[in-house]
């Protein structure tokens, strides 16, 4: 018999299929499409007590009930499917919300969309287009569906699919079909008709697409430029000797169902089909630090402005999810150690709980020097080496990969660290022509430029739920001013303020701004200052889409780098619930601007606040990327700034070869001078 | 009988005694105390025709000759020290120039500075102050003599050493005296004469230092909270498993003396008194990259305006010399794995070799994902992780320390990473009051700001000499400009301009600012761009004092984040050659502005150049930072952009759980729910 589920813990598949249950007689159609059945978590203001009662190791007075989110689509008479959010008590086993989502669409759905691949393959306007194609004997042609980012042409209460032609020139079905993008694009409607078909442009002035041409042979590449798969490529080096990761005396973690402690921290593991890997009240030696973390959404908008590129805009947690794109990862490939993989549970279209396996990964890393300190006079070398809890999740987004990574340190620290790897979005271009706006990675193959913007949700409890955001500069001192004391120039002082109401907020390391989660209720005894924590911010550029267009209204998260809301159990996605063809508006800015509007503008100063840091990256391809890219790391940082009483790692042991048992490489002799000229 | 050194070699103990037998006989001084005895490295224009030969696996037609430089201090007939640089050529027994260093002064010398701290204590107005201070029965004074910082105070042609005062209050030599600075500071000269004797300020107001006050016993710490040895401190957490880190077929690399070959990185190591670790000659895949690289100046300049502090700001490199201050780096404590380490060969003051043990370690490292892809539609991942290797060298100033290593990347890329570590710069404080230039981490214990600027050297060989550095930014396409096509405001593009001349320039992360190393002469054929290496800087705020400042005129590459300028053999500072007690105007700016006021401005356009980033942290400490600090850590990377043909790492064999050997951790069972509140 298993046990209650801690209020955290996303469904179980007892209560999939019990919400399904629940949910099953409103609608008098048999065979609703179950989009989703996550959990809903219970509001703060009940988590809090809670919460206080579990630190404390005490029975909680009372628990949350266990709620679900169901999303569903349900055909009405006419054949045409209506889309539905139903709220379910599962304790309570009540029905406490219904929403019609009329106008809004659900996330992507792989069964519809492999049957707009093969709708669209099917048509003979597409097969006629293909065969103007002249392809080469044997090529495969392969349809990618891509959701349509909203550009104002098009009624938006349709679900459209924009498809692009890419061909297999092997027979192996994991060639790297994006090495030949087709001339070819078409428009799917939602009843899976193909309602248009063009060609793409092929030069920066070509504006108008008209028939396509014949496939250009000089775009063949060798196989060994385009694949990355083994199986299609030449034998690998083979200089990389083993390197194994040994812990003999297993994990330092411990994990009791969702919950893991580690060192001194303390944190539960949620997982949803949206936001993938959550945190959840995530404790330093018995302090709170955070009530919740986790990666809010993501949006990916392309720089080339000929249509029907405007199109690609992807919103991949809110069209797609991180959760059910989320990889199986596997022993010693994904994650070196000893490593404790956490499952999540899904549904089937049916409601039928399905297991996602190997989710999440927790393991340890080495990660160099923690602290060190040599006494100069007696030459006695202090070291002691850091140790890493690393969560991980990893996602497919059809071409491309994402893996995020918290990083918990034994200083406290946390870093939440995205690489971006896989392979980058292609389209067709003449040989030998430039763009500006995108990099020829191999004859006739354009990767145009993009941008990666990621919104990290930090819904903090720095020492309490009480919380300022405070904004710190450090500025010279001026010279020559009576008031100051500055007779040699080399002052400079910090300047703090504390933000007041909801808004949006630049970087700016010149000034090195810097922004602090305080509790101005809780002063260090010793620095006399509020506990804090600081965000080591990723330093990005924003989003460079105008701000009338349509990428901009509808990721407006992307006009700033750190944001600040109070906090709303709803508020969860700073680009609005439902991503899917929104026509902008229901993003943060959006939220905070109707407060402002209606005179109910919150303050967040010593309020129960969420922060919101925007960073990413704008990706203009280098041939390096391809045919998949190297991972490029960005990195966001979280750490203590006068809340401990001194250096929370001091107590981590010193190292020492006993226990850590390195070995001397052999030495392959004395110095060979000029007789060993390296051969590389 | 040890083969003939290559060219960049630092020089061996037969060379050192060699330059010192050739330098003796020049002065009447029989003794003369020999500050240093180093390579002089060949000049490029020498090196590179040899390279070529050697890069091919041909006997180069001619080899450089080998030299050295030597300084040294000579006492003239007055007894006064007269500071000289020699310069030797060791393969022809010859001297090649000679430099009496009028008004410079060498490097920090130990052993003088041993003298003075007991010069100082043995004043006997020092230790009348002392008493006056009426300090706990048992402790121990300890002097921290400084260099002084140059401030128009003083007559800068004597050499000065400022005193701070110290104590300990246990018997332990380990004991951490940084937590008891005393109200206190002398003054000594080059003669050691104790010159003036005052009090520091304690408080903000405080200007005019009159007598010493006795010590407040209120500022007496708890051991466990000022000690970080683990003699001193209580037993520490015990909860951290063991790791090992084990390569049962060895390292992947390979060393022929100074060179290593790695993966497909070929390059040298170098090793000197005062920049330390160099490398040297540093191609991929039989590619020049780098003609040499260096961290080639630190500065860390104090905020704290009130006097003597203007006094505070060091030339980690220039005054104290990270050569000379590396550490003894030791098996499974520094390093983790199979390390190959490296030993140098300084000199004793009497021009006798003197061995350094193990100042830089050579190992491998597991560095997560290196790149990843899963057909969505057959679900086959493809996951190869990435190695690296590791060049590190750590170094002690006083009570601070800094780990450098440059990481090397199978996809081609270079990162050096500082990581700050050590004991923060303390002065007293009374117990109770803030100043807005510094943080108080115990009582009575002020840790001010200050900030770390370190300069990387960058010296580029990016497939030839013939080098440019060209700035990209991505900016918005507009709208409503009937010339541009850009209808839906969602384009953007690149803009790049190449440097034409020497100079110095920031960096813009809100426009995607990059700044590229090119080769305009060889076109990458697939992308029709120049190859190409980029710079990932480290965005920092720049030096923080007044520009007529001494702190200011002393460090000009403070002033901005990239510099270029022509390739010169003697041009290897950013501050110049002599930075102790330097006046300023000696640094990279005035070098750059002197070749344009006589109309010499220097092109570095297609032309021989090297690149200086500058980057550090605006260090205002946290009390996480006491007593020892956790390692702050700032990355620079260099990385390939249309460089290569495709993603050099393509090749990198996929990984297996049979290679990799990890195991799962043991699950402790079912979730146990809220059966299972965390203890932590």
């Amino acid at each position: 018999m298993r046990a209650s589920p801690h209020p955290f813990d996303p469904l179980t598949p007892e209560e999939i299929t019990l919400a399904a249950a629940i949910v099953r007689p409103l609608f008098s159609d048999p065979n609703p499409i179950f989009r989703v059945i996550t959990l809903q978590e219970p509001p703060k203001k009940e988590m809090i007590p809670f919460l206080e009662h579990e630190h404390r190791g005490e029975v909680p007075g009372s628990v949350p009930a266990r709620c679900a989110r169901v999303q569903l689509l349900v055909r009405s008479e006419g054949g045409v499917s209506q889309f539905f959010e139903i709220r379910v008590n599962l304790s309570q086993r009540t029905v406490t919300g219904e929403e019609h989502l009329e106008g809004k669409h659900s996330h992507v759905d792989p069964t519809y969309m492999k049957e707009v691949e093969a709708a669209c393959l099917a048509d003979e306007r597409v097969q006629a287009g293909i065969r103007t194609l002249e392809l080469p004997d044997g090529a495969t042609v392969c349809v990618e569906p891509w959701t349509y980012a909203t550009d104002g042409e098009n009624d938006m209460s349709e679900r459209i699919t924009m498809c692009y032609f890419y061909m297999r020139l092997v027979g192996n079905q994991d060639a790297n079909y994006y090495a030949y993008p087709l001339d070819l694009c078409a428009e799917v409607s939602d009843k899976l008709q193909v309602t248009k078909l063009y060609r793409l442009p092929s030069t920066a002035n070509e504006r108008i697409h008209t028939e396509s041409r014949p496939f250009d042979r000089r775009k063949i590449q060798k196989a060994s430029d385009s694949e990355y798969h083994p199986g299609l490529r030449p034998p690998p080096r083979n200089t990389t000797k083993p390197y194994h990761v040994v812990q003999p005396g297993g994990p330092s973690f411990e994990t009791h169902g969702n919950h893991v402690a580690w060192e001194k921290w303390s944190f539960r593991v949620g997982f949803n089909y949206r936001e993938g890997l959550t945190l959840h009240d995530i404790c330093y030696d018995h302090r709170s630090l955070f009530y919740r973390l986790s990666l809010s959404e993501m949006f990916v908008p392309y720089g080339d402005p000929r249509a029907p590129y405007q199109r690609k805009g992807a919103f991949d947690l809110g069209n797609d999810g991180a959760g059910i794109n989320a990889n199986n990862l596997r022993l010693g490939c994904d994650c070196l150690g000893t490593i404790r993989y956490f499952d999540a549970w899904h549904n089937t279209v049916s409601g039928v709980p399905m297991k996602l396996f190997n989710v999440v990964c927790c393991h340890e890393q080495d990660d160099g020097i923690l602290w060190k300190h040599t006494n100069f006079r007696t030459q006695n070398a202090v070291v002691t080496r850091s140790r890493i809890l690393v969560l991980q999740t990893i996602i497919t987004v059809s071409n491309y990969e994402y893996i995020f990574a918290f990083h918990f340190g034994q200083d406290a620290s946390i870093h939440f660290e995205v690489r971006a790897t896989g392979i980058v979005s292609t389209v067709p271009n003449n040989i030998g022509e430039k763009v500006p706006y995108g990099t020829i990675v191999a004859p006739g193959v354009l990767a145009p430029y993009h941008q990666h913007l990621f919104s990290l949700r930090i819904d903090l409890a720095i020492d309490g739920q009480k919380n300022s955001l405070m904004v710190e500069e450090s500025r010279p001192m001026p010279i020559n001013d009576p008031g100051v004391h500055n007779p040699y120039g080399v002052g400079y002082s910090t300047f703090s303020s504390v933000i007041e109401e909801e808004g949006g907020f630049d970087l700016d390391f010149a000034k090195n701004r810097t922004f602090k989660f305080v509790n101005e209720e809780k002063i260090n005894p010793i620095s006399l200052t509020p506990v804090g924590y600081k965000l080591v911010p990723c330093y990005s550029q924003m989003l460079l889409a105008h701000p009338d267009s349509f990428h901009a209204r509808r990721s407006e998260f992307g006009r700033h780098a750190v944001w600040v809301t109070r906090h709303d159990d709803e508020e969860l996605f700073p680009s609005g619930r439902h991503t899917m063809q929104s026509l902008g508006g229901e993003g943060i800015a959006s939220a905070i601007e109707k407060h402002q509007v209606t005179g109910a503008a919150r303050r967040v100063r010593g309020e129960d606040i969420v922060v919101w840091h925007t960073f990413g990256s704008t990706h203009n391809p280098r041939i390096e990327d391809w045919p998949v890219m190297p991972t490029e790391k960005m990195i966001v940082g979280l750490k203590p700034v006068n809340f401990f009483a001194r250096n929370p790692a001091l107590d981590v042991a010193v190292s020492t070869q006993e226990k850590n048992r390195s070995v001397l490489a052999p030495n392959e002799g004395e110095n060979d001078g000029l007789a060993c000229c390296p051969k590389f």
